[in-house]
């Protein structure tokens, strides 16, 4: 079994992740992504825009603010429900969520860190809260969104009125959410800042157990394109009991985490409650307009939801291997070429022959400026051939080009495979162009 | 003289951005990217971080919390000094910017709204704070990231030691920043929340001036690859009292706004301050160790600035054009193709006929699927060719495609240029190289 340890030290060592803050002592349940991760990350959000917005014509773009004032989130509910049930230990004041703290101890047995006696739960908001202008007044209070899905949701009229589409359509976005988690834990699984790509898929009533099987479908489609190991994912059919009050079918796709199987991503089906609660409470009329019959309806929503943090983390576990190579133990990253952050390196053999040097020189800054699809190549010369292979392997980079001294007469360099570590002599005209066919 | 409001409307009736949860009367300071507005963001950011940071092989990139703790924002000398002077009416209560107020209305002589006395300037903080857990408490405040330049010093020793970089290099981040404005305006241009686009760039001491130039000669091509017309921009050497106290040069790329010269970017050298700050309030070693002579050293900084918001506007105030075509007024957006949201429309002359149209979807999809650069391709078959040349022409999309009669006899379209009007034919199979080639 994978030891989460195991990820979470190669991802600060070589550049994934880093803990936020960690100069000052670090802030929990905040994660910096590093050069690496922050690559990773701009490739897989890049992925999805193309898989579920772009390649739709009927999905539309958005950017909503993360700043949305308290009656937009008195309306979604999220200000009287939004909660974590919280218990305070009488004696030394700590704080506990109380459905986590039932699992480890019965709440009479007293508190986990002092033995002392725990207080009633209580509902804890876990939106964060700040003001907004010049007066502190409760007028003034905004929340940083736990969620991207009302932003959508509160521009739908704009997105009819500006962009005239017919249903079904959606409104899709990647951004920023915060969630004053009271107990952050599992590194990049529960956390307080974070990413999520979304979109809301509107629909007549009557198609939507269709469009929730073709998009659940979509999902595993996603899941496939990324890499991620199918086997690891499973889809949990949530029961009545546990499903939101609004919505008629939930499936969420969980993964085999190293801590446990849990929610990786999810689609629901919301029906019409947010427009319509929206459209009660803002006064604004946000039904839609069939375009032949004219008839005024709210349409019903489908929401596939993904966390880029979770995302990454299943992809970091789910691309980890071990294994031995030419006699030595080896990790590397098995990513598929889209997601790795590096595409890949260029080796001069020797450090001392200016000749190789230069070459090697040549083939990374061709590689590098011809195309942009490539522009994420890596250089390096420092230590033996062995060494610099298995850094790229630990960071997943699929290819290594190495110039050496066959490469000054016959003009071929070496491209060696990270997960075989199979070599072939490739041509350096026609480098470029073996890498864009195996990246498309 | 172009009004913003030119810009502002089309903006909005266009879906390239809407005013921050319109539907509950709107929250100040902030703004929502539509469908459009999404893209050429995202087209924005793509071609930044291309060009800033994946051309140049030193150049890291990295994407740090918005959530920082208070420590943090004491060092940086944010939480004793990123503040407005603020002015409150001792009669309405309202409160003003004093700098704003002086210019507008001697302070002297009432308030603007009542005419009531005004109290005495006193310093505003300009962080949104929060807390962070379970407990309010002070050691428990955070701040919304007011600039995204901190969380790259704080993980200057993370980059370090995971990337090994050698003098001269750079650490690039695009992220959202937080800035509490008493008094939000000029549309995109004074915002409380925004994205920013920056690097600091780390270097020897003396080679600052050099380093300063390259990079200020490097925002200049980027001003021209993004097609911000540049008679419009103007630089501003900011003068010794005006800079930051650790500054000894900064220069303003301002720009023609619609209500006035105003700073676009911004380019500074900073010194050694932050990573000196930094090192002595967290007690961790900052300094870089140089790989020949083993000296111990903090590097100088160099840190160029770009608004995401600013751009765009700039963008839209630079591409906006009126003339006359055919005998009809239009208004277009003279987009560079790499940035324009739609780059090809495609139309079926007539929207009765079978044939055309089956023929046009086959293009379209064609168009669509083969190529991603090539994914944000437009559909229209409502109205007549003329109104959707200009539909297409407001949005800045370079290119319409028509199919008509003679398509189904020779397999040749229309396409059509935004800018002159002129029509060619292009035979279909050579559509995809056609755009291909226009766009690199």
């Amino acid at each position: 079994m994978l030891d989460l340890n195991t990820i979470v030290s190669l991802a600060k060592r070589r550049g994934f992740v880093f803990p936020g803050a960690e100069i000052y002592g670090g802030l929990a349940g905040t994660w910096d992504f590093g050069p690496l991760g922050a690559e990773l990350a701009h490739n897989i959000k890049d992925l999805w825009w193309k898989h579920f917005v772009r390649a739709h014509e009927e999905n539309y773009g958005l950017a909503s603010s993360v700043l949305m004032p308290e009656a937009a989130w008195k309306v979604s509910g999220h200000v009287e429900s939004f909660t974590d049930p919280l218990i305070e230990c009488k004696k030394c004041k700590r704080r506990f969520r109380a459905d986590e703290l039932g699992k480890l101890h019965p709440p009479a047995s007293g508190c986990p860190e002092c033995g002392g006696a725990l207080g009633e739960a209580r509902p804890f908001q876990m939106m964060f809260k700040t003001n907004i202008g010049a007066v502190d007044s409760e007028e003034n209070t905004v929340y940083l969104r736990p969620e991207i899905a009302q932003g959508m949701f509160v521009n739908f009229k704009n997105v009819l009125d500006s962009m005239h589409p017919t249903l079904p359509f959606g409104i899709a976005q990647i951004g920023k959410a915060f969630r004053n988690e009271i107990a952050p834990r599992d590194f990049l699984f529960r956390v307080r800042e974070f990413d999520l790509m979304e979109f809301e898929y509107f629909i007549r009533e009557e198609e939507w157990e269709e469009q929730f099987d073709r998009w659940r479908k979509e999902i595993w489609a996603w899941i496939e394109k990324l890499g991620i190991d199918k086997n690891l994912v499973h889809e949990l059919e949530v029961p009545e009991g546990e499903r939101a009050h609004y919505s008629e079918r939930t499936i969420d796709f969980e993964f085999d985490f190293p801590f446990g199987k849990k929610e990786l991503y999810g689609i629901a089906y919301r029906g019409d409650y947010d427009l319509k609660r929206h459209m009660e409470f803002s006064g604004i009329d946000l039904r839609y307009t069939d375009p032949v019959s004219g008839e005024k309806f709210l349409p019903h929503v489908i929401e596939p939801t993904f966390g880029l943090g979770r995302t990454i983390l299943a992809l970091l576990c789910s691309a980890y291997r071990e294994d031995e190579m030419n006699g030595e133990k080896r990790a590397y990253l098995a990513f598929k070429p889209a997601v790795a952050p590096i595409k890949v390196a260029v080796f001069p053999l020797v450090s001392n022959k200016e000749n190789i040097i230069s070459k090697a020189r040549k083939i990374y800054l061709e590689l590098k400026t011809n195309n942009y699809q490539l522009s994420t190549i890596a250089w390096d010369d420092i230590g033996n051939i062995g060494k610099r292979y298995r850094r790229q392997d630990e960071i997943g980079t699929p290819w290594c080009v190495t110039v050496d001294y066959q490469t000054l007469e016959d003009g071929t360099a070496t491209v060696r495979d990270r997960d075989t570590g199979k070599q072939e002599r490739i041509k350096n005209t026609e480098l470029d162009k073996y890498f864009l066919e195996k990246l498309s």
